[in-house]
């Protein structure tokens, strides 16, 4: 964690709300990250009612995951909401380097302009080799996840070290963690995001590794994460 | 947890078959929670299958998360199927207070007769500012959880304190509780549904007070929740 | 745990990737029980993608809870590529007692040649009084699990003990474990596709063995479950 977190303690102060348009595998985790870290989920995907939850939302989460064809035209709508009242949206190509349909979707989207792109290595590598040139064609910023973290917008990058290999044997942690990001990117103004996105994956990764030090498997580890976030936000 | 928990005796007996049509966030644990009490749920939203499910059931779970037009249908065929079988029924209006189409589709299934309208209290104040007129009005019992829990059906009604402010950092335990609700429900003749009604939420309350105990944050929080709800019917 | 678990050792060496088709409901167990053991979930239902997911697998499961038409479109379209590749795929009746409508759809699906179908006593009962019979008559192993699990192949046959009552208070773990026998049919050529599935049943039976060990109920009991499959994965 970061010394000075200061937007996990605006977090804690104002409870943004982030709508999460995610594969329905991961659905209960992202939303119990976000409750952890102090956010407030919604979730829906009716196109009836997509546009007034983006409305009231602070940011909104994109993961292409058990996508069907209404909920391409909910993240459509989405979208537009979200563009039209100024609110981040972050873009999860999950798996797009194993399906051609699934990355020419994210390419497309790429072009409606996510304040965010997170993936790990080979799904950014699938929209280009290079993250930095990624983050300056796209004016995106751009998060490779792994072992490190990499964090760059064309024109500065970080790089974060922690997590726990336990956290690649729990499903979902990569997307709850970019719904966690949605979170803190809502506390920061557009020029400020960048360190949102960094202390967002600090958080995950110090928490990740507070939870291997009490849990033995990837069971226990996932309570255990979700309970280090907490701890954190509380003391933050 | 009440003095003589009769509901909760007559679940390990009976083991009642809950139907839930419910959003895809929380259907796990909505499952677990039935079972953890000795329940056993279903959760099919297949327009071929639904009204078999419900025809088996003792109890039906509506919860309006995560619908789409498929999932209105079946709700709407599994309504009739329930009120034609006169097995109860539970709304849980999740959300209502985000969404004018949601609300409106609420206030639709209102007119079907539930036996049960489970909220917070924003969800029932956008249905009617007195739950006590809603529930006279309505023919339904009315709980408005929280803090404190109120049940009423217009013409009496109960208060509960118990639970831990930890339920409000996991997902869907309210909608999970809503479906123990309807377990206990489906023991009660239409008479003592309030009584059942209440000791769910008691149930509930004090198997949540008891996992605080124990758990340092909302991931092993939603574990003990359920391992206290286990340990209550077993010992009921 | 058989002494020389050779599939199990195998899934550490190759991670073999296994697609999913299954309900909502338990997709976040199954992707983590997969996970646990060593292997690579996937889950998309997009009929765009599906086929692709299904051409870089190793196994697919079929999983008949929460169907609808996109996902039996899917399913159809995963099992022709699954044939066309030689890919093995376990049929999961889930519930087909429950409702005559899926009972129609698992009998349709069994004449396009499953590799495994593995279902409890009523599930199986519900196709055929006899699993030898039904083994025989459909080329498919047929697991029947429950107290002691049955494994046969219409020429022989294996009878496993382990497991814990605890297993049926939590949903979805025989759901997972089919996913689990998939992971390891996947190692096996088919001759050998019977000893794979006792092996992964024997592993599944226990850890749950061990789990319930240290697990006070049903909530502690599955991460207890996961954390004891991931130990065996590495002490293989």
């Amino acid at each position: 964690m970061s010394e000075n977190p200061v937007f996990l303690r605006k977090i804690q102060e104002r409870r943004p709300a982030v709508h999460c348009l995610t594969n329905t595998v991961v659905q209960n985790l992202t939303a119990n990250m976000l409750l952890a870290v102090g956010a407030l989920p919604s979730m829906s995907s009716d196109i009836k009612e997509v546009s007034d939850f983006v409305a009231r939302a602070d940011a909104l989460l994109i993961n292409l995951g058990t996508l069907d064809e209404a909920r391409k035209t909910a993240i459509e709508a989405a979208i537009d909401r979200a563009n039209e009242g100024g609110q981040p949206w972050i873009l999860d190509p999950v798996l797009i380097d194993r399906a051609p349909a699934r990355l020419a979707y994210a390419k497309a989207l790429l072009s409606r302009g996510p304040a965010v792109l997170r993936g790990n290595a080979a799904e950014i590598a699938a929209l280009d080799p290079d993250p930095h040139a990624l983050a300056k064609r796209t004016g995106a910023i751009v998060a490779v996840t792994g072992e490190a973290d990499l964090v760059c917008d064309g024109r500065q990058s970080r790089t974060l070290v922690g997590g726990h290999a336990l956290m690649s044997r729990v499903t979902g942690i990569g997307c709850a963690g970019t719904a966690l990001i949605a979170a803190f990117c809502a506390m920061a103004p557009a020029a400020d995001r960048l360190n949102a996105v960094a202390e967002g994956l600090d958080c995950l990764g110090k928490a990740g590794e507070r939870a291997a030090k009490t849990a033995p498997g990837p069971g226990s580890f996932s309570a255990a994460l979700l309970d280090q976030i907490y701890e954190l936000s509380k003391s933050s």
